[in-house]
Formats: structure tokens, sequence, C-alpha cells
């Protein structure tokens, strides 16, 4: 049996202590099907003292995550604190300089950096694992990374954030609203106390960007997402796309178009007898669709301390079964010298189906307007739905309209021309459709 | 760069000529991501003769696959012939034996020799890289073999035959016979002119074996299956699941129990709005239960030249990204020395629910006679149901009962007590339920 592979953890929050107890409880199946001792010989954390439940004895405790990523006896260092800067970035960065292996769970690290800690990672000859920053326990870094050589990816999807999803569910199977499914969501521990960056699609966000990179060989672009939150979804908008057939779902996607790569996170309906569609719940799910393999659905845990945990220690077993220097897999799918500079989709130039909801006057001629207005902008209709409004005031109705595959553009103007006439009484609501390829 | 990596393909049927293509075509992108050009070197096939559309100008013939192996300047044996013995097994035995990385599609191969072949990989520090042998295009064996590396599996069930998923789905969504839908398939080239080895549950059963082994580190038993084919599923069947609230799949399943492993492949009802209940057609799904990861569910493509070409191609590329001798991946998951012996649960002992399907005479004191049988055995019941026959005769009805958990040996006694009275106007139907764990 060859040497032990030593590895030193910055980080002991509920990820980090889930992996020690696995590391601790699985050491002598984990060195068979490794072909070595996987041992945790040095750790970080903010407070020495705390009792975590786990047993520290044998690691050497560093006060800082830098001063372990710099000295600690180790091979690979595993970053579990978090943060796009401070001591997360300076000792990712510090570890690779030093030639150690890395694995991190920090999403928002590599929507930030992750193309400069590739490039440093690959001059080194090292290994940059990252499973668990997208989508939890859902291998999708090894699939887009490994499995997928060779293929062309023409679109990536899908329900990265298990608090929107799981407030999506909720109001559509109790009929609550939007802000009591989030209430109940952060008295459960599924949403924080400020959860703004969940709810108006931040996290999704940097995965999406990370798993853009992945798919479509450009440069990591997270501050060039199209980017619109579920806060504005009500429980009408829910029941009128059960009526058509749909279900709402925060999705982030990325496409490639003829003008350039088309990043986006918004509400959407999905067929309701597609596989994704019945992802209920905190459950994450990603699709990639490709030329050769064709369209691939995993869906898993998206976070929870073992599920991250397990994608972690994955990542370390790779580690751990390859000789030092002899891995050439390209951190980000491509190398970091040849990734190509990532050119932005226009959203106006987006092209898909288009909900749209409009709460007007029950008036004459009103959809008479309505008509004309789509058809100024060559908008042709899948279907119209009109229907009283719930609270039976009559002087009000609600119009659906769905239509079929459009510019957003014209979509735009056609609701801004809607927007001018004085027939709406409310703001209208516009939720874009994607259809999965094959099932 | 690095020198290329040499391939030698043996067979060059549907999905050979495919992935010689698709190596050809991308060939920049390939040595881009592989850190080195993937060159074909060497090809056997069949018939030398035949226009395939493919160049193999730079490619030495072979007349055989044995020949190719033993003398052709390669670095990769790729076995695409298909094969439980003669020179698919012979050709990559002979490639291990000299000391080149094996990639093989042959799913019958590896169920037969899998260990064996295992055994020469790993004394010869070489890879043996099988992911088309198992569900196609997906990823099913490196999730198996790397990401969940440290987990306990506790169940690994999936739809992976797509000519019984085409055939079920069909009967289901068109409300068309068994008959009538095999017919189609075979006009539609989903099924072969003998369909028997897919529709009675064999190919299912080489694949879960292959799948059992990766998941509970025992060694392969491809005979000790469980197996029931789909030809005994009527309309009716799927009717009354759609009533109680299931879709008809025909699952292979391998559970570790407290007296061994169970593996099983049979038609078995699926609660209809779990996630792999919505995989229809061709389309194949596996799901794997582990204690650390949680459950984790893949879908996509199980057949087809590109798709299989396309995870032949994955494993090709991670050969390219290692070193020679480098890799200590272990080619079933756990290393073949330290496999345990298979220990089979008896199916008798198999827990679950179970729907019974009894056509039978219409006379006083059936249903009480029914009843007591199910009650002399401990069986609970979920749901009954009693319905008039389809065809309205007034002289025969259904009973369909639903069992909560319950063990095999109940159920097959109570059946056999039933089967014992007179009242029974034709052969019992008995499927059993599944319960995905999450989702």
């Amino acid at each position: 049996m060859t040497d032990a592979l030593k590895v030193g953890i910055a980080g002991l929050g509920t990820v980090g202590a889930s992996l020690v107890r696995i590391i601790h409880s699985r050491a002598n199946e984990l060195a068979i099907t490794c072909g070595r001792p996987i041992e945790i010989t040095a750790v970080t954390a903010r407070d020495k003292s705390r009792d975590r439940g786990i047993d520290l004895s044998r690691a050497a405790w560093f006060d800082t995550a830098e001063a372990l990523a710099a000295e600690a006896d180790i091979d690979v260092f595993v970053e579990l604190m978090g943060g796009a800067e401070g001591s997360a970035a300076r000792s990712v960065e510090a570890a690779l300089q030093r030639g150690l292996h890395v694995v991190t769970a920090n999403k928002a690290l590599l929507a930030a950096s992750g193309v400069k800690l590739a490039r440093i990672a690959e001059e080194k000859s090292v290994l940059l694992n990252f499973e668990a920053a997208v989508a939890g326990g859902i291998p999708v870094i090894k699939a887009l990374r490994e499995s997928l050589t060779g293929n062309t990816v023409s679109r990536v999807y899908g329900i990265m954030n298990g608090t929107c999803n799981y407030i999506l569910t909720r109001m559509e199977k109790e009929g609550l609203s939007f802000a009591d499914c989030l209430a109940e969501a952060q008295r459960l521990g599924y949403a924080e106390a400020d959860p703004s960056f969940d709810i108006e699609g931040n996290d999704t966000a940097h995965k999406l960007s990370i798993l853009t990179t992945l798919a479509f060989g450009t440069e990591i672009a997270p501050d060039e997402i199209y980017l619109e939150g579920i806060s504005n979804i009500t429980i009408e908008d829910i029941h009128a796309a059960a009526d058509l057939g749909y279900r709402i779902k925060l999705l982030g996607v990325a496409q490639r178009t003829e003008t350039g790569i088309e990043q986006r996170v918004h509400p959407t309906m999905v067929p309701r007898d597609s596989v994704i569609a019945q992802v209920d719940g905190v459950t994450n799910a990603v699709a990639v669709e490709s030329d050769i393999l064709g369209e691939l659905l995993m869906v898993g845990p998206g976070a929870g301390g073992d599920a991250t945990a397990s994608a972690v220690l994955g990542d370390i077993a790779d580690i751990a079964k390859s000789s030092p220097g002899a891995q050439r897999v390209p951190v980000l799918g491509t190398p970091a010298a040849s990734l190509a500079p990532y050119r932005r989709a226009q959203m106006r130039s987006h092209e898909g189906g288009y909900f749209i909801r409009l709460t007007v006057a029950d008036r004459t001629g009103v959809f008479a307007s309505i008509a004309a207005c789509m058809a100024a902008n060559n908008i042709s209709l899948e279907s119209i739905v009109q229907r009283a409004k719930p609270d039976g005031s009559d002087t009000a109705k609600t119009i659906i309209l769905v239509t079929h595959a459009t510019m957003e553009d014209s979509v735009r103007k056609a609701v801004d021309a809607i927007k001018a006439e004085s027939y709406l009484a409310g703001e209208p609501q516009v939720i874009r459709i994607e259809r999965p390829k094959a099932f």
C-alpha cells in the first residue's frame, strides 16, 4: 500500500464536520478503494474550542487557513469556508502555488476567480476539484468535465436552488402565497434570515456561470447573467400554469445561440409531464443537451452537510487514486489557456415561448386591442385564456396568453404597447417557457 | 504536447463507425481537452470491403481482434464486437495481459468475466473502462465507481432496457396490447426480430449484475437474479395501476438486505408522481440510494450509436488524460482482490408492496374467501378495488388488491391458497411495487 494521502481541512462547519466524521468512520473502506489511506493531518476553523463531536486529536491545528495552506504537512488542501474573497481566496491560491491539490465547495470563489485558479493548478500539474460547488451531491461537474468530453453542448439548465424550489413546490401543492412559503422555509432552515441571495436568483447565477464555462469552454462570466427572482410569482400564476399543462420552476439556463452565449436565471414554465417538472422540494436537477450524447438529466440533493461532504470526498478520492503530477484533467473542462472569451447574447434576442398574464378592466375593445398589439409585433399565440378575477370582482378580468416561439424583444414591445393603453389593472406578468428536448 | 494516444478499435458496427467519425471530426478539440491527440492507428471488423462512410486510411487493418490486441501499435484496445465469449473475450484478455488499457461496451462479457478481467487490469496497472456497457450514455459507472466513493449503497435500480420501456409506454399512452406494441417496436428497429432477450429481462439482468458489483462490492453474479419479463403485462394491469396512482416499468433492482443481496428484474409499479415514473419511451434511468449522498437519479439515452460512442469516447479521454501506470481506479469500484463473495437473498424473503389482480367467478362468498386467504397469511391491504370485467360479461369480475409492505413468501402462499379454491377464472397477476426513497 502506498503512502497515505494527507488532507488539510479549512472550515469545520456542517460540511467540514461531516467530512471528518465520514473519513474517520470509513477509513478501512477508503484505504481499500483508493489504494492508500486518507488521513486528516491538519485543520483550521474559526473557533478552536468548540465541540463539534469529531476527533481532531491527530490533526495539527492552524489558526488561519493561510497558515495551513502554507505550512501544513498535506497533499490536499480542502477549502470549506466559503466567500469569494478573503481567507478562502488567499489560502486556495497559496495552496495551488505551493503545488498542493485543492478541493473546494466554494461556488462564489470559483465564479469570481475560477479561471485564474485553474491556470495556476494547470501550471503546477495539480488538481482543483469542486464537485460540491454546483448542485451539491449531483456529479454534474464530473459529467461535464469528463464524461462529455468531445461533445458540443447546446444547452445546460437546471433547478439549482433548493430554497426556491421548495417555495414554488409548496405554493403549488398547498395553494399558499409566496410570503407564507418563504416564512415556512425560514422556519425549517431551508431559507436564510435574509433570503434575497437565494430568491432573487444570485445563488443560481453563481452555479450557472460555472456550468456555462464547463459546457461551452468560455471564460466564467457571473456578471453577464440575466437575472429575475421568484418573489413576484403569485399563486394565480401557478394555477394558470397548471391549467395550461405547465409547472413553474426557477431555472438557470445557459444556451449557445448564433450571437453568443445566453445565460439567464428566471422563473420558467416547464411542461408538466417532463421529467424535470417532477423535481420537487429542495431537490436539485441539472440537464445537459449535447450533440453526441443527447440529453442527460441528473437529479439529487443540492445541499445538506452529508450530501455536500459526499461530493467533497469523491473529489478527494479522485486525487488519492491518481499519482502525483499524473493528472491532466483540465480544471474547467477546457484548459484555462484555451478558454474562449465570453460573448454575451442579448436577452432581447432570446427566442422562446412566453406566458403573459394581464389583469384588465372589463371593457369592450380590450381584447381586440391586446390582439392587435400582439399581431403588430408578429407574435403568434398558442393559447388564450380569459377568466374572471378570483376575487369575484366583475370590473377586472384576467387574460392569459401563451405565445409560440418568439423574440423577447417582440414580447417586450407588445407588452409596452399594452401598458401604454389605459385598461391594465395591474402590472403584466411575463414568464418564459422552456422545453426539454428529449424528456 | 505529449505523444498521441494510439487507439485500436475492434468492431465497426453502428457504435464503432460513429466513434471513428467523432474522433476524426473533433480531433483538434480532443487534443486540447485531453492534452494530447487521440489517433486511431488500428482497426478490425468482420468485413474489410464494406463502405462505412469513414476514413480508415491511416489505420492498420487487422483480420482478427486477437491479432489487433496482440500486435497493433496501440495504447488502448477498444472492444465493440459484443458477446460473452469468443473473439471479444479472447482479445480483451490478451490486450490487458499485454498491458494495454481497454475500453469496452460489452455488458455480456463483463457480466460473465468482469472479475477475472478486473484482476488482470489491476495487476497490470491499466484501466478497464466500460461506461457504455450499462445504460448507454448515462455516466452511471463513473458515478458509482468514482463519485460515490465512501458511500454505503442501500439500493440501486433503474429502467435499463429501452425496448421494454418503449412497449410499456406505448401500451399506456395508446391503449394498445403488448403484442401490438412489440410489433411496432420491431418495425421501428427498437426491438430485435427475436425480442426475448429484451422482453424477458435478460438484457436488464446483465446490466444489473454489473451495477450490483459496483454498488455493493460483491462478485458479479448474473445468474443469481430473479427474472420476470413484461410479456404477461396486460392493458388491464396498466389501467388498474393508473387508477391506483402507479405506472408500470420493467425495473432492475439490487438491494442490500439482512440475508444478502437481492437482485431482481420484474415489471414494477412505481408511484405516478415519482420522477422515474415520467421516464418514457426508449429513455433509460438509474437511481442509486446511499447513506451519505442520499438519492441520485440519472436519466438519458440507453442506446443508440452516437450516445454509446459518446460514453466510449469519455472512457478513452479519461485514459488520455492520465499518465501510464498512474491510475489506481479499481475497475469494479472495489479492487478485484477485495470483492466479497455474492450472497443471494432469497426472493421469498423479499419485502414490499404487491398489486394482485384476480379474475373471479361472480359468486357469493368469493370476496370473503379471498379476504380470509390474505388474513391467514398476515397480509394487510392498502386498497381493494372490485370491478366488472371490461368485456361486459357478468359471470366474472376483477378484484384488485394492493398490499402494505409484506413478505413475498406470504403473498405466494395467499395466492396459492386462492388458486386452490374453485372460483378463479384466470391466472392471478402479481406485480411488485417499488417506492423511490426521496423523489
